[in-house]
């Protein structure tokens, strides 16, 4: 059964940093798509370490995969390597040397005459894009060698059509067997604590973006990790969560595109990134009309209507005023819909406000209005703005399908 | 002496393939500049897997480089490894505690204050760009362990700064004497052809971020490295390549405060992404007073005042509208300066003009309006985008002072 993977990549030209490798990444999520963990992927140069690297990766793998170091010069030692580590010698394969004669010729004669040896009792996998062939067979310890071609272009074809179904078959899995969600607002180290306190016997896996933490789950029966995922949803509170990978934005946009209406903002503290946010798609000026920053209690006032008296006593941090910037918005744009943020992102606090204290307001013409505070703990300047943006692409996504956006900021319970 | 590496990455995310390993090339790249040959480049999980490969690897090499496995959750054993390795235990290091605290405050209690323990002996590298601090030290056998935080964002300007420094005065490479720069718009490898072209026989380097590249000279006479960049400079054109490690918006921010103006816009195709710029640094209130995001041509008119006959015969994206959004932003604002964009982001063309055409507008109280256009080639929607958002700052740091923008922008050559 075929549950460890190593992968040893050679080139010196990657460990100068002259090229990305590009193996690394192409192999590993293939094999996590069928259960095969990768405990290492090492790069080493055409020097021949790949002696004691092999010898050592043999023995803590169920299989090691080992991409270059095939070519008929002198520094590519790959194949005597795997024959000793295997405990064999090189003999050569008729049908690498017929196909390879086919290709080539009497050229076939002198240093490309290597590149048709394997070691005794290996298989060989036919290249159909370049002159060396791969091969793989078990050392006396049970390991399976799996050897692949270089350049990406002949291994990848290789790979997907051999190499991917001979280890799917042998590791007893045929299929994907992880789940992904996409998380937003709460922090990766809060979610990482709230899901192995939920259910620490599953595995899970956190990977963090600009706007988003894609959230990984396997293990477990079916049951287990739907019931797992739930509670870790009511945890973290309403619609932070959501099926696959998608983004706060993606989920909005739908819904505009979907019910056909057009948004606006009137942004205080993020400055512009909501709308930025709102205008990154091709083909935004269907759902997207404009917005205004008000980030002075001036243009606020004038350019967006909200009521002097309301700035004065209740200041520009304030669900009062949330309300009035996105009224005011709305009828400036003529948009069906609009939002508003206005908080303190920090590092100061203002109006005797603390840092990440941020309203949302939310206008339409078919509706009442609605407003609510959230308070973020603050992790910096940049963190307040990013979030409170996923904050109100959400929230209005929740007004525009006729949810209760109080209720579900409410819920929100790691800020 | 150093001359042999090793470099350890660690993540799960990596030996998943969920994301692709961006220290490797990286890291290596630049080890091999100061003469440092890497022997191994070894990705593995966050399982504490580096408690072995790292034992081994000390023991081959004379520099042992690490990145991740520093974060607060119970699947980073990086800090831990190394102590173990070194001989010796983890204590907090008071300056990082102290640069913690300053950042996030009580909430360094729990699982965050790990995050300041470093191997007794070993020297802290401050992180200014998240919470997890790096550090070097020795092994009682004489390798050098270098550990640097995981994130790219982080571990790339720590890498820089501090660890390619101290490497090469270690390999004997001399006093490591680079000359840094910062390049805005031009892309990365036009400005690698034209480097190179200018001046082959110096050492160029280039290292692309979200809104600027980073450009480092080194090798050759001074004079040599003068002349070098002054041709450089020709050949991008004027503004586009700063002294030392800046941006375009510091740039800016520098003339606005020390000249105590305001400044708004007016944006279409940027939809608010300058604005949220202008107001990612503490205190922006000083000198940003607000914009307008007019997407549709409707907010342009009722909204910015952008008369209709102008609309309809020159179109959005023309100097004609630029200036007056410009004008219309700036009066509604009562800021001293504006500027405003508006051009074709793409994918499709809008009004027969070429995606990559952006007008710009430039208004003021004092002194005359100015317009211009710019052709940037298209390298996708987003990049369009974001080159309008920095060349606007720079032309409105030119306008600000005084100069020509139009003539600033014609020199501009490759777009």
């Amino acid at each position: 059964m075929i549950e460890k993977a190593a992968l040893i990549v050679i080139g010196t030209e990657i460990t100068r940093g002259i090229i990305q490798d590009r193996h690394g990444q192409f192999v590993t999520r293939a094999l996590s798509s069928i259960g095969i963990h990768t405990n290492q992927i090492v790069a080493i140069p055409d020097d021949g370490s790949i002696d004691s690297i092999l010898s050592a990766l043999v023995h803590k793998s169920d299989v090691v995969l080992i991409t270059g170091g095939l070519g008929p010069t002198s520094d590519d030692m790959t194949r005597e390597a795997i024959a000793r580590v295997a405990g064999t010698r090189l003999e050569r394969d008729k049908d690498s040397w017929d196909a390879l004669y086919a290709k080539i010729g009497e050229k076939i004669h002198g240093a490309n005459e290597k590149q048709t040896l394997i070691p005794r009792g290996f298989t060989r996998m036919a290249n159909a894009n370049g002159t060396a062939d791969g091969f793989y067979g078990y050392t006396p310890s049970g390991c399976l060698i799996v050897c692949l071609p270089g350049p990406p272009r002949e291994m990848q074809p290789l790979f997907e059509s051999t190499v991917l179904p001979l280890l799917s078959q042998l590791s007893g899995h045929g299929e994907l067997v992880r789940r992904e969600y996409s998380s937003f607002i709460t922090a990766e180290a809060k979610l990482e604590d709230l899901s192995h306190a939920i259910a620490p016997q599953l595995d899970w896996g956190t990977r963090f973006q600009d706007y988003k933490i894609s959230l990984y789950l396997s293990g477990g029966s079916e049951e287990e990790k739907d019931e797992a995922i739930a509670h870790l949803r009511a945890a973290v509170g309403q619609d932070l969560i959501a099926d696959g990978d998608t983004s706060a934005l993606d989920e909005l946009v739908c819904v505009l595109r979907e019910r056909k209406v057009t948004l606006s903002a009137a942004e205080s503290c993020t400055g512009g990134l909501a709308s930025g946010m709102l205008t990154q798609l091709a083909g935004s000026s269907d759902y997207f009309l404009g917005s205004v920053v008000s980030y002075s209690n001036e243009v606020k006032r004038e350019v967006l209507g909200v009521d002097a008296q309301t700035l004065a006593t209740k200041g520009a941090v304030s669900e009062e005023t949330a309300i009035q910037m996105a009224d005011g918005v709305r009828r400036l744009t003529h948009s069906g819909y609009a939002f508003s943020i206005t908080g303190v992102a920090g590092p100061a606090e203002s109006e005797r406000k603390k840092v990440g204290t941020v309203c949302f307001g939310f206008s339409s013409a078919q509706r009442g209005s609605a407003a609510l505070t959230l308070h973020f703990s603050s992790w910096g300047r940049d963190s307040v703005r990013r979030r409170s943006v996923i904050a109100a692409l959400i929230l209005s996504r929740i007004y525009i399908e006729g949810g209760d956006v109080v209720a579900a900021a409410a819920s929100w319970a790691a800020l």
